[in-house]
């Protein structure tokens, strides 16, 4: 759920007189994206999405998303495109918060991931990771291995509130994963936030990609890693090797993983289900008691981390 | 905010292709609608609302809502039109719920409501009232003077932690009410819930009324008087008379208020007020610790009380 800021009715018609998208016919709050107010406007020229970014989004990154949308739209990806104002301005301001309007896209999010939606998944993954790279502008990931040694100091005196043992799992965890980390794979721009709701069918087509807002430079297998995260478990957190498989091949079928990044992706695996489990941590341990937001489980996480600690080699995920 | 049913592609495609309404293209849940799960959905042929009953309506009264909806859709009010599947019905299942697709309205409810509102509301209030005249089916009042003394029994030992004193003032209020209120003014079926969130404009047209579920056969003068709390007082909860004016005028160039119904209006307006105190209040009393959910202030239903019993006539309300 996600509608943040209320909008008044002048004030949208207002908003969108700045744009040749035609008349407000209506604007509907809907529970997408997570940290953003999105509504569904409806104009004499159809439906687009207006999104206001509350807190989360720092305004100093919002060229670069919408730089992003706009580049891989632009190369055949089916994302979001930002729309111009009449003086070309993307990002402009609506109830004090920045707010743009990009195009609406068709297809709804899986609700249950089958195995037949991960290889379109892995085509469009490897369809993005081509379109982007000649993108000139940079993001840095803070939520990468850097930003996972914060976290974890910050976690850990409260970790075993949420599990007995978990503050020092997570600590034991860094220490093995960060010196091993990679240093130089292919890297590029990346989703880096690619789960089921961030993507739309229609039928088994893959319709659209959404919600840039974690996009950041890294490795472009970490990508891979975190699509192997959050679509090839059950719900039962057992690992799906059907679904990795369909997930990689489909990606291979666009881009070839080269040697090194084969190598890596279980290790990579691992630390995308340690970046969530973290960020997660974070959110349990600092959510103001009786909000009225949904905290996400995070030992779903640490069952996935200990899955793919015990991986051999990539072999386990199809490659 | 209301979403409760989340609603597989699969399932929904199979819901969709029993109706003559083109093919499912997406589906957005949609934060409107107080009790139900509502998705935008949108088809090769436009956009619809999809409704999934939650527990608060109950099955039962739904034939009476379809119908009252499609009876005043026939008769030119601007609300949702219930639509028939291929096989004629309108009410089905979808995710173990009832289920239905009603029309989709354009226009957006007034966040600030200001006079020029209320005029068009008080006329299609009445037009609503003039359309329902021959409506054969019945559903009773619950919340009416004989639901009030459940209520305050309910309420009573707790509502002190509300407000000191508030539980003497309730039973005060009912022992005052009850014996006085009305028994035999034009009755009909009244909306009973026609706060602003429930009507739409567009510009300063009023476009649409929505979310028929609390309908009922009632005073239609109590409509007006629903609508008086609901649309007349100031954020700081001082009573706005030019907003009663414009309301009490708009409709009465549709259906002139009787004198006996005029004469009842503070009456009416102090009960109306009370209803909606004792059901704020036996949610805010009830709603579990920590519940995902937004509890309204029965405080602002007890100032609003306070004030019509102030009132000496109907005059106070532009009559």
């Amino acid at each position: 759920m996600a509608v943040y800021t209320e909008v008044d009715d002048a004030e949208l018609r207002a908003f969108v007189a700045a744009y040749d998208i035609g008349d407000v016919v209506s604007a509907k709050g809907i529970a997408e994206g997570v940290e953003n107010s999105n509504y569904l406007l409806q104009t004499t020229r159809g439906p687009w999405i207006l999104t206001l970014y509350e807190k989360r989004v720092a305004p100093a990154d919002l060229p670069f998303f919408m730089g992003l949308m706009e580049h891989c739209a632009a190369r055949g990806i089916d994302c979001p495109l930002p729309i111009h104002g009449r003086d070309g301005a993307v990002i402009r301001s609506l109830a004090g918060r920045p707010a743009v309007i990009v195009s609406f896209l068709n297809g709804m999010s899986p609700r249950r991931v089958e195995a037949r939606h991960c290889g379109p998944l892995g085509e469009a993954l490897a369809g993005l990771h081509l379109a982007v790279a000649d993108f000139p502008m940079r993001r840095a990931n803070a939520l990468s291995v850097e930003g996972w040694a914060r976290l974890v100091a910050q976690a850990r005196p409260r970790a075993d509130e949420v599990a007995p043992g978990l503050g020092d799992e997570i600590a034991r965890e860094l220490d093995e994963i960060a010196p091993r980390w990679p240093r130089d794979l292919p890297a590029s721009v990346i989703h880096a936030d690619l789960f089921p709701n961030n993507v739309f069918f229609l039928d088994d087509r893959l319709s659209g990609l959404i919600d840039f807002y974690f996009a950041c430079n890294d490795f472009l297998a970490y990508d891979v890693a975190i699509c192997l995260n959050a679509w090839c478990f059950e719900p039962d957190l057992s690992f799906n090797a059907t679904k990795a498989l369909r997930l990689t091949e489909g990606y291979m079928r666009r881009r070839a993983l080269q040697p090194c990044e084969i190598e890596a992706l279980p290790l990579l695996a691992r630390g995308a289900a340690f970046r969530f489990l973290l960020t997660r941590l974070y959110d349990w341990l600092h959510v103001p008691k009786g909000a009225l937001v949904n905290v996400l489980d995070p030992l779903e996480y640490l069952r996935k981390l200990r899955f793919h600690r015990s991986v051999r080699s990539a072999a386990d995920y199809g490659l």
